[in-house]
């Protein structure tokens, strides 16, 4: 792995993982991957602590990130679904290792 | 994948992701991955704008987490040495894959 510089603005930890790393990020990129296209209501039904705030600024970041796409469809009442990106699924491939790492140690980190 | 279950206490993300997935963690975790065995003080320098509060926090909840090992020698002055645990080295193998895509996917995310 190529060394990584962690003190300044090119550090990919600090400018790119801490993006979406805390905790009700993951939780929605996990949803979404889990369930595909997914309404607001959905979301927050699969992820019952989290606020209507938090929940919005999370999409929103999330969006502007280009990890999720937001589409809006012109229907009475007006339907809005979210869904990873092509870069939002090559993360959560990325990812995968990380989630099966936490089941697989569940035990050791958390006794 | 297996599919998980993000709403209880046996949810990997809150449980064992949400622990060391702050910035800061990752960043400590990095540093001496790169690094090897590491004092107090060369962490500090690796990480110039972490507190000295935040610094020994982390190092903390890293080693309850079973992550980092610290090691004092008994000499004068005193040595301390941190350095990752078995359980660590597998995490960080698998943190690698989301280093690598942090790095490629560097400019798409943070433009």
């Amino acid at each position: 792995m190529q060394e990584l510089d962690l003190k300044f603005p090119t550090c990919p930890v600090r400018n790119v993982l801490a993006r979406f790393s805390d905790k009700w990020s993951l939780l929605v990129l996990v949803c979404i991957l889990q369930n595909g296209k997914m309404r607001y209501t959905e979301i927050r039904r699969s992820i019952p602590d989290i606020s209507q705030k938090m929940l919005s600024s999370t999409l929103k970041h999330l969006e502007e990130d280009n990890l999720l796409v937001r589409e809006a469809y012109a229907e009475i009442p007006p339907r809005v679904e979210y869904s990873l990106t092509e870069t939002g699924e090559s993360l959560m491939l990325a990812m995968r290792m990380l989630l099966d790492w936490s089941l697989q140690h569940f035990q050791e980190v958390t006794q």
